[in-house]
């Protein structure tokens, strides 16, 4: 991998998580399925203390239909700041991606979550490989740092 | 637009942007001008249910001067989140930019917004354009996710 | 320095940055402390009202140990923003970024801060030079915006 390739790789990634917060904050589907490798791993069990096995999949497809069913009457905001990215070799890469989010139940009558509003900060830990159509996550697991709900 | 000629316009995107909000929050008249392209469009209309045409224009010498004025007696912080830059050309490309601001009222006596604190979030939809002196704003759109005011 | 040399060291230095940030918030004092050259300056005096001189030190041992040791029993979360990178030669460089920093005490027993809960806002001024090992932090300045304590 020359300097360049790296360069570009990083941006890649860095547009790629910025397609995904995205992809949650507009509740668009297929902006955020884009985002996933096949299969990938999404570990979400931070936020639930429950255990609920729909918080720990290997199935993107799911997971944006659970995550997009849960936002439904909502408005979120999800922020990154500034990650670390090491690459693994030439296809493969890590990063740490510390985040901030806030939701707001705007339909309160759908009683899908159990908050109404939500203040959260944490770090992402990822894991990204470029196939044929250029980066994506194959595993994303959260780690909280605070969360706040009212 | 090589590779290379890709990543350098995106680093001067991003340092445009940050110096927009550099002017903004230290009150640069100079910085936030220097960012904007002759007639440069500027649209807040998020920010004004009356439709106030100030909100609205293609004279960016009067929207810096407009802003600065609404802002005096006030401390803020902009912070824009992790952008997607798409190139329409070499010398075009559009930006999405997450963002949270932050404005506090210290001289009440000016009353010149009607609130004291206010926090939002939202979305600049900008377009740049590359001239000879480099990336210029020729418009720039926020929307808003939310708007908390006190 | 060409324009591919000037993108590494930009992406460097975010990297060293984003290593500064989570050497704070994971009290990592290795980490921390490998952000910084042997005797760099650091000037929070903008923390300390009454001009302790913790506050303003070229020791960076030392400004690590006292960091941690104030943070003991702490939730943190700082955050950069979008940063204003200037070279001034192929080694040496300045950045004016903005930051945003939480500070929450879980262990109220200890004592060593006097609130409960901190919000704050400003922007680091930092300058960096690149020595034999990369990017090292020679000189930082917190300025605040505001700071919010409760």
């Amino acid at each position: 991998m020359t300097d360049l390739e790296r360069l570009l790789a990083i941006e890649d990634i860095k547009a790629l998580k910025a397609q995904y917060f995205r992809g949650v904050d507009t509740k668009d589907a297929v902006a955020l399925r884009a985002v996933f490798a096949d299969g990938a791993e999404t570990d979400f069990r931070s936020e639930s203390p429950t255990g609920d096995p729909a918080f720990h999949q290997h199935d993107p497809d799911a997971f944006v239909r659970n995550t997009l069913y849960m936002l439904e009457g909502t408005a979120t905001v999800h922020a990154g700041f500034m990650p670390e990215i090491e690459f693994l070799s030439d296809t493969e890469a890590l990063a740490r991606w510390p985040m901030n989010d806030r939701i707001w139940v705007e339909d309160t009558s759908l009683g899908r979550l159990p908050f109404i509003t939500l203040t959260g900060w944490g770090c992402y830990h990822d894991r990204y490989v470029r196939g044929p159509a250029g980066w994506r996550i194959v595993s994303t697991r959260l780690q909280r740092t605070r969360l706040i709900v009212g």
